[in-house]
């Protein structure tokens, strides 16, 4: 952790959201700001829409919000403040945004900024973090992690993940007692298509609804496809279980590293950015197989299911909220909040700090040792490491049948500087 | 009702499921069988894989269960004793596979049968009543109702649309905080395909999620689609709120009643079966207004969501149960169980017996009066019918993060007849 000396460190903490949200990010966001507003430093601003409202300069003003708001956070899902996906450009390239991003933090005293984001924000944070010394605006600059995805690298898993894989493994197992108990007359092949571009967690998830030797099989963005293979592999299940459960990862890609979801029949459909996998691999089988299917896509679903969060995973994310805000307004900047596992079961885990730059744009793949040797199925080393983060339920409130979700109030500061044009 | 007088009653007990399961069927089943069970008459049997199970004689021992394994079966998604889908021929064409129940009634004296399902099953209860009488087998058959689409005439609600229009509600809303959290800068349009074929009940049910002036559009089967007022009605929404969430039924049609999942781009996709109509409506969007979108697909999700149920549903769903077995053990048979609601909010309700043949082979979709006057949302009148039914949590027992689902023991009773040939 570096501290900046030269010169005295602004009171105010301003937390921004980033990326893709999650069922946990406004814990972390709960974590952040109760601390902040605790230590009843400065002033705690929020962006509005994440980084977009710093350069835009529309900044939440968190105390407006009451404690009882910011207690509620934890029950909901989706970003409080608004989030954004808005890559900043290379500083050497264009150092305007930052430049802007300084003169934000300079004109309402931000002392400490904490960044809520996936591997490409942790990046961010760093360049931030450089450029405000460099303009003389001393900002200790702290990262959170949150990203369903759990591919960052340095922390134990990813705030988001254990809710959403939780999400995951619930609905495998619920629709395979479904599809277990009709595949004599009706659907004997169901296909998940699980949220996870280059990494496979949230489908390794779904192995978590069975057994090591369950119909349920999962295609991995780590293992390359094969068709003739995965065709061998449903036809066993079929034959052994009266059907199989396929749970397929929307990043997966044959052995030219080719996404399915571009490839053959799904051309016409081109949903790059909304996966198609799913589809691509129940078509193969009903040729192949003339099995009937059926095919659910989580999408949305599987991020935003703050009913069915793990309690550990709202916890952490809290947890790592928490620090972060206690150590940007104690001047240690440069670093991610991340968990350390102390033991697997009982589960024990403690929060620390890791060097933002040993962070940033790496990914973090599902180990060649949590996956079966056939590549259908998970390990129990894999299991060890998982069962923990979707352990604990937390039920939010309902009313009326549904879940009560309070959003905080979005009370602006006032500008203190002119309108930002972005080019 | 009908008392059989003329021969005296079996006392066995055979209980059926049958059609596509939900995550209420089971509490009808421990409500059915527990009261069997309770009133110590005779067997109580339950058919393996429904009908299925009775043709082939293959008839679980319930008692062998025990009470605890009967209990749990609120707790259980799926169909506890197995479904099917396995429509029987009209009995003047082909009168076997009704000679061959009669056959088995006979054989484990049965003297009431359960059958659990929609529309189709009612009027295959009426007809095997009706056989079994003829033959010299007097059995009373009672109907308990079942199925997410709410489409069965004669009573407020059918048992697993509670639970079903509860996770689609909670979905949406969730689904809803995280595109608003992103819009600015991503995801304007979300649209999830929800099931539905002839009736927009669980669609319409997604419309409980925002209030009347939200951004959430509902395309009901009810509704002939028509392209270009679609269009003006997300280009609306997306202006007023900064994005749009379509809950698109799998059923929905043009004005030429023709399925939207069959037309056009969805043609190289195929999935009738499966729906589809949710992508072709999310392409039109993309296409006419250059909305980046996301597609999800609820599909067995919303049906075995069990951790979601309603409590008002599983409670209906019990007592349905319980009622029918109290009925026909009392030889009262040819009626369907029946919710009769007294009063909105509170709101109360009872059971009720309906003649079978009122109910078997028809229809009710949403009507009229519950849609707006655009065709995209859902009235008042809407609202105070459906927000009781999804009411009240039965959160079931989790263990180590995942739901615990007990599978009762299938104990067959020996066989007492030479095997069904099928023909």
């Amino acid at each position: 952790m570096k501290k900046n000396k030269s010169k005295a460190q602004a009171t105010g903490l301003l937390y921004a959201q980033s990326g893709g949200v999650t069922a946990a990010i406004n814990s972390s966001a709960k974590g952040a700001l109760e601390a902040a507003v605790a230590a009843d430093r400065g002033r705690v601003l929020a962006g509005s829409n994440g980084i977009l409202g710093v350069l835009e300069e529309e900044l939440v003003d968190v105390r407006a919000c009451g404690s009882r708001q910011l207690a509620q956070l934890r029950n909901l899902p989706g970003g409080a403040f608004g989030s954004c996906r808005y890559k900043l450009p290379d500083p050497h390239q264009d150092p305007r945004p930052y430049q802007r991003i300084a003169d934000v933090f300079r004109a309402h005293q931000i002392g400490s900024f904490l960044y809520n984001g996936g591997n490409d924000s942790q990046d961010t944070t760093s360049k931030i973090a450089a450029f405000c010394k460099s303009a003389g605006v001393p900002v200790a600059c702290v990262g959170i992690p949150k990203t369903i995805d759990n591919d960052l690298v340095r922390t134990d898993c990813c705030p988001g993940f254990g809710s959403a894989a939780k999400y995951i493994a619930t609905s495998v197992a619920e629709c395979a007692l479904d599809v277990a108990s009709m595949a004599r007359t009706s659907t004997k092949l169901f296909v998940i298509e699980v949220m996870g571009r280059d990494a496979g967690w949230l489908t390794a998830a779904a192995g978590l609804a069975g057994e090591a030797d369950s119909p349920i099989m999962l295609l991995l963005p780590e293992v390359p496809f094969a068709a003739t293979k995965f065709v061998r592999a449903i036809r066993q299940r079929v034959s052994q279980h009266g059907y199989c459960i396929v749970a397929c990862s929307e990043g997966v890609r044959n052995a030219r590293g080719e996404l399915l979801a571009s490839r053959g029949g799904a051309d016409a459909f081109a949903h790059v950015q909304l996966g198609g996998a799913g589809s691509v691999v129940a078509q193969l089988a009903k040729e192949k197989l003339g099995l009937k299917y059926h095919l659910a896509i989580a999408d949305y679903m599987q991020r935003a299911a703050r009913h069915l969060a793990s309690r550990t995973d709202l916890d952490q994310a809290e947890a790592l909220g928490k620090a972060a805000a206690q150590w940007a307004l104690a001047g240690h900047g440069g670093v991610m909040a991340s968990v350390r596992r102390l033991a697997d079961s009982p589960y024990r885990w403690k929060v620390e700090a890791v060097p933002l730059a040993s962070v940033a744009n790496r990914v973090r793949q599902v180990p060649k040792t949590f996956i079966s040797a056939d590549g259908f199925s998970i390990t129990a080393a894999a299991r060890r490491y998982m069962q923990p983060l979707i352990s604990g339920e937390d039920w939010p409130p309902f009313r009326a049948g549904l879940p009560v979700h309070r959003l905080p109030r979005r009370r602006l500061v006032a500008r203190r500087l002119g309108a930002w044009k972005r080019k």
